[in-house]
């Protein structure tokens, strides 16, 4: 039985959909036995759907008519934002419409209302596209590791940070110049922040979180550090030690509480995460009978997000007659773990004044807070003043870190405050 | 509802299934809503069941009782090999149960008679475990990617071969030394020619090529080389061009044609599939609207490959209700492409006396033969009698490569037979 589509939002994903439902039906029942035709496409401006040829499938400017439509099985919401988005996914869903969507900023704020929403109408919604883009984290989780316990979740899950952290470095260009290109070439938001202040990504940590341990997750626990602080030098020093710097989002668990957080971090250069160049997403998985694997592909853009849209609405024709299932489950009640409590390694660059005595007085701060150091150099430059002393300590307690820096950065001989950055385990 | 689950052979595999069934239960109904129980294992050697702390499970040693237990709705076959395998899926089948496997072989060359079957009997045949142990190809390619075309398939699938040419790079080791050390360890089967020689990769290949193109592929036509012919000095020549050789499963479609071929392969030391070390599989996709996609995990190995079983079980007991899937849809009928017809670029490795105009020669053979040189070195060497001059072509036919060397073979000064790998485009 062929299932209806109807698409809200005719923007770069909901273009890419339409073009995918219009170009590769033959495809999509060739390998699923499901029909899944277009039947319904809602933008507020008709006439940017004039480059389809939409023959046969009704249009309309009015969002609640797509969903009122009976020719509508699932309905695509892909304008994203918080509203309307949320009234027309919960309309859909009321009307007894199986809902797909990419919204994950949708999704981490209002998960527990969208969960109960779709249970009590005994539809699905589906949010593939919602988390790193085509990569199939979503089902990954949901399905292959079903049987499995989830130790660790590490995530490049924004292209943008990703792209400027990785021509940073490869170019030996500072942040803000990476930045300015991307928005001249139209590939970062214009505001950059929600990509940059690490918000995106907290999204979709958020929504990792709750997925592994089936819990729920306020998005104001996820502990979220952008990108802004990295300077080229914090880049170049990190590859002298072995690390490229990147955008995680980790969530793990760890004593009966979940970790849920969004920092730049050191990832050794021989882990598949520093593999992860430009603008593509991966995400490494640790569980305990399925051991690590990692997915790799692309975070956004038209036609992979179409992609991963398109394998909901098949997964969606292909479970018809099964037991509809909740797009989260708050099984437990776990406790997001307070980010004082973190335990890792740590690289902190001072900038200070080279004067006698500097080290030594750093090390003695470090030691009193119970840090130890695993490395430590300071170059000699020709333009010594401010020195740079880059330290890599040994585990350490984060709230420790907290405090001996802030002590640290009470001296008189620091000049700018000391940038730390967390080392991936 | 809960699905009773038997399981057919208590091996490494079957082990594994049966302590995941039994320790996380909890997790899976957790995770899936669906219950999931093991009702029966059967095995030849009962005494080896002591390990397990069956209370409540029927165990015996005749897989054709557990076929028959009314408690089994999906019979795991995990002897592996064709016989008596094939039997119990086809009988298990024929009583109406599910039946998941991770019998790479048996898929491999008798996917159509089991496809029938499946369908006869409206029941589900499952394989997750069967390519890439616990990385979720199959999903991937059936579900994940369903709306795309899929344009090429690259996948490391024999952790024997990955682990031996990657010890052979990290320790300069001989291909000999290694692969005994493999089998000392218990690590590589004896004889261990189903791996070395890229059989049990072609198994693999096939199935991904079926899936992929929904087309039958004899398993005859896959064109298979192993890694035997690789030797210390290729992999360092390889490796000073940037490059690591890996044992590749390659299926592509071009033309209206598919090729599907286990190689060993020069990848570039940038790809990610150059990242891919010891026992680790990985599968690199590119398609239509996805672009590429990278998948990576254990290949093999009691936990990860139970994990993989489990999926495929979740996956049923989830599904209940909903229409049959079948394993492979055989839709289209697209001829394998000889291996002549392969376009790319070489590697070759010449072992030759070191005479004036040797260089010369060969160079010109190889122009009269339409394959140009893309970098050419020799190196002075303390003992240079026989020397090696290796060649990296640019794109050439494989049928006019082979000519070539056939001809340059038959010269006097070649003392042996020219090495020639494929290179990854």
């Amino acid at each position: 039985m062929a299932v209806g589509v109807g698409v809200i939002g005719a923007g770069t994903v909901g273009g890419g959909v339409i073009e995918l439902l219009l170009g590769n039906t033959d495809q999509i029942a060739d390998n699923t036995g499901a029909g899944v035709v277009l039947k319904h496409v809602a933008d507020l401006n008709t006439a940017a759907l004039a480059d389809y040829d939409l023959t046969g499938v009704t249009v309309s400017n009015d969002a609640m008519k797509l969903i009122e439509d009976p020719e509508v099985q699932v309905v695509c919401e892909l304008i994203g934002g918080e509203q309307p988005a949320k009234k027309f996914i919960l309309a859909a869903m009321a009307a007894g419409k199986h809902v797909v969507t990419a919204n994950k900023m949708l999704l981490a704020k209002a998960g527990p209302e969208l969960t109960a929403a779709a249970v009590a109408a005994g539809v699905e919604l589906r949010f593939e596209a919602a988390v790193g883009g085509t990569i199939p984290i979503i089902k990954a989780i949901r399905e292959s590791l079903s049987a499995n316990h989830i130790h660790a979740v590490y995530g490049i899950l924004n292209g943008t940070c990703n792209y400027i952290l990785t021509r940073m470095q490869e170019e030996e260009l500072e942040f803000s110049d990476v930045l300015q290109q991307a928005i001249d070439m139209g590939f970062a938001e214009t505001p950059p922040d929600l990509d940059i202040e690490g918000h995106d990504t907290a999204h979709k940590c958020q929504i990792l979180a709750s997925l592994c341990y089936n819990t729920q997750v306020d998005l104001e626990q996820v502990y979220v550090e952008g990108i802004t602080k990295i300077r080229l030098l914090d880049v170049e020093y990190a590859d002298e030690l072995g690390y490229d710097i990147k955008l995680l989002a980790t969530t793990r668990k760890i004593d009966g509480e979940i970790e849920a957080r969004v920092t730049p971090t050191l990832v050794p250069q021989e882990h598949l995460l520093a593999s992860v160049r430009r603008e593509f997403n991966a995400v490494y998985v640790e569980s305990d009978f399925a051991d690590s694997t990692f997915y790799y592909g692309r975070g956004a853009g038209k036609k992979p997000t179409a992609s991963a849209v398109l394998s909901d609405i098949a997964d969606i024709a292909r479970a018809q007659g099964a037991a509809v299932q909740p797009p989260f489950r708050y099984t437990h009640q776990l406790d997001v773990r307070a980010i004082g409590l973190h335990r890792g390694r740590y690289y902190m660059r001072l900038t200070t004044q080279d004067h006698p005595g500097v080290l030594g007085k750093v090390c003695s701060t470090l030691g009193r807070h119970g840090i130890s150091i695993a490395s430590c150099f300071q170059h000699e430059e020709s333009d010594n003043n401010p020195a740079h002393i880059v330290i890599m300590s040994h585990y350490a307690l984060e709230s420790s870190v907290v405090a001996a820096v802030e002590e640290i950065d009470r001296e008189t001989f620091i000049t700018e405050p000391t940038n730390v950055v967390r080392v991936l385990d």
